[in-house]
């Protein structure tokens, strides 16, 4: 996460992404429906995806020595997902700070009904385990996007 | 969830129970540690079994009329698990209303590290997703339950 | 599974599909790479597409009297896999008789760098567990792809 | 993997093992039973579990330059499984050659009716991907078994 990344962060970043993923049958339980654990699954992959259209692939974070751990998740389910449907998985930085970096997701379907929300918070933390601020090329990404929005 | 069930439920049953869970390779992701989302596949293991220890394994449930799905589910995790480690995850009847039941969950390792706190709300549903009254035997041994405590 | 389907069934079937599948961040293990069982689950991803494919979505059989149940099954793993890697996920029938599927399957990455093959066998049974015949119209679309192939 | 283990390997070790393994709600699917690849996710927890019997967790091995990587892997499903059933999963070793080790997998339940039986093939690979040699005392262990046998 050096500086050789900065060049990246400069432009078309998102502030939210939203993908769509059809339902697996392994995921199904036998209720019918999606096995609610799933729901953090695919928030990851949403929340992945939109690191990754920020041209910062969570690997190499991971590489370097900045991990960022989740300490935090919630979810409310408000209707059930079924077998083959196409879910449309909305994730969004809802905040950054210096440690920590908050993200809410909506699950819906079949045109904006809504099957899930959430939340996860992302600390910040080197291999050690010890709390490190975010890299800066991150912050700042999340900074002009602040200023954007204005 | 007739009558008959009703004995069952006449004595020795727990407000809480805990499990202990080992660590399975399969639920560790490349960062070494067990993948957040296995949380709440432990907190289900511990809840289904203190259900369980109620004489009222969940299939029976769910072969009459009622079913139990999660509305909200919390996690909150302090600090990582590792493959191979034994957990001890504790689940405990938080609150039970005419609808809705509340657990709460903790993960511990090494007589009392934290490892995750977590809670859950299940609201009791007919097979056609309305909302139902909880039986009542399950209302019965929670009203038990909170006049012992006293 | 009745004659009403028949005519969905009579053009445009392939034996063959090739999907692509993202690596996800939970399917990976403390080794860095794709837990093996997730083989499974993509060759699965791969075989409901390619029933889809056919105009027959797997809930539509289920929901018939028909059941597809695995009851062999196979993966030959010659490389690994890592998160975010885009998988080629190719799955073909290779042989149907009147109570079997059998399924091929061939995972690639990079321009036809092998990951891993497999094979299913499916049994057709009754929601009882009782096997079956094929519907019909699953039975024609295989012997007129036999046909084409000539 | 040093001298310093091989006191460890002197006795007590078994060709086999066998453990319970209670089926979880979220390993269910929405045909009512235990979803397929989960039975590999059992094979491999009492495949660890024997390695852990003979004092040598597989934890350890990664540690050292050593990796078992699976390059085979195969299940044939015989009766389903349901939520909530107590399963045996027997694991044995069936050959080791200098680089390879076999295991077979029985699952059986209610006094020996069969689920599933199984099989994997380990490779002893190095963190480069490179076959290496299976590690002495392993092997030594290997020998000493086959020689009891006779």
């Amino acid at each position: 996460m050096g500086r050789e990344l900065k060049g990246i962060y400069q432009d078309k970043f998102q502030r939210e992404i939203e993908i769509p993923i059809r339902v697996r049958y392994s995921e199904t339980d036998q209720l019918g429906v999606v096995h609610d654990s799933n729901y953090f699954r695919y928030f990851e992959v949403a929340r992945m995806e939109h690191f990754r259209s920020w041209g910062n692939p969570y690997g190499e974070l991971e590489r370097s020595n900045t991990l960022l751990v989740i300490i935090d998740m919630e979810c409310k389910c408000r209707s059930p997902a079924y077998f083959h449907e196409i879910l449309q998985v909305k994730a969004w930085i809802h905040k950054m700070t210096r440690f920590r970096i908050v993200h809410h997701y909506e699950i819906t379907k079949n045109n904006k009904q809504i099957i899930a929300t959430g939340k996860t918070v992302l600390a910040s933390v080197s291999k050690e385990g010890l709390p490190i601020p975010l890299p800066d090329p991150l912050r700042n990404v999340w900074l002009r996007l602040r200023e954007r929005k204005r």
